[in-house]
């Protein structure tokens, strides 16, 4: 399990509540900003995504409250990298919320969950890529 | 308000469980570990920090539970843009949890909640810096 964070993933009651409060009140720009996810890029490398609820838990595979509404996504380079990414988190005392498998989103990945809850999500995502300044590209597959 | 994250910190409700989870079960390297906050370089500029619920709640000035317990966090670079970005904030309809003040830590900082409750604090923190690589350092001051 490598220490690093590419993927801050919070969870939105209503979608459009939340653009509208990013986009437009605090003035960002998104990456990508499609029917049921936004991505804004906040660093080097690393994606801020507002998911709606529901589609957020059914990503999980496990009840979220929209106040515990939150994960922290790692993305490796290949599939048994997200193996083993797992393993040691299970080795370590997590608890594991989805196996790793394919994903809807086109690539393969797993959620598991710290001492106190807090999730993540170890992911290989083919649509993810970041250049040689930081700058974040993120597309569709699938 | 800029578009950028240099910290996500999360709650936790034995510090001791928590670092041996990150930094022995997962072999994670701490920046800084001190006897009541562990923080983790998890990417350019970007820190993880493990902070027992107790003293997160103090910081912020709110009540937390556990499994609400995250923050992000954005470093800037003067005091008065702690005050701009919290205008912005609030402009956009944002709930200010904690007015722009002095910090415990030695700095200045602000924290509000976005339409879902999920907390962001504007930080102005002399003991945070990133080197050209994108190293943190983080001291204690004050």
């Amino acid at each position: 399990m490598r220490q690093n964070v590419q993927f801050i993933t919070v969870a939105v009651k209503d979608l459009e509540v939340s653009r509208r409060f990013y986009s437009h009140g605090l003035g960002w720009r998104p990456v990508l900003d499609i029917t049921d996810v936004v991505f804004y890029q906040v660093g080097h490398g690393l994606l801020l995504s507002l998911f709606p609820l529901l589609d957020f838990a059914a990503d999980v595979g496990a009840p979220i409250s929209i106040d515990s509404g939150f994960s922290l996504g790692q993305v490796v380079e290949t599939k048994p990298e997200v193996d083993d990414a797992i393993e040691r988190a299970r080795e370590a005392g997590a608890k594991i919320l989805k196996e790793p498998q394919d994903a809807a989103f086109g690539g393969y990945h797993s959620y598991f969950a710290d001492p106190d809850g807090h999730r993540w999500e170890v992911a290989w995502n083919p649509g993810f890529s970041v250049a040689e300044d930081g700058t974040v590209s993120i597309s569709e597959i699938g």
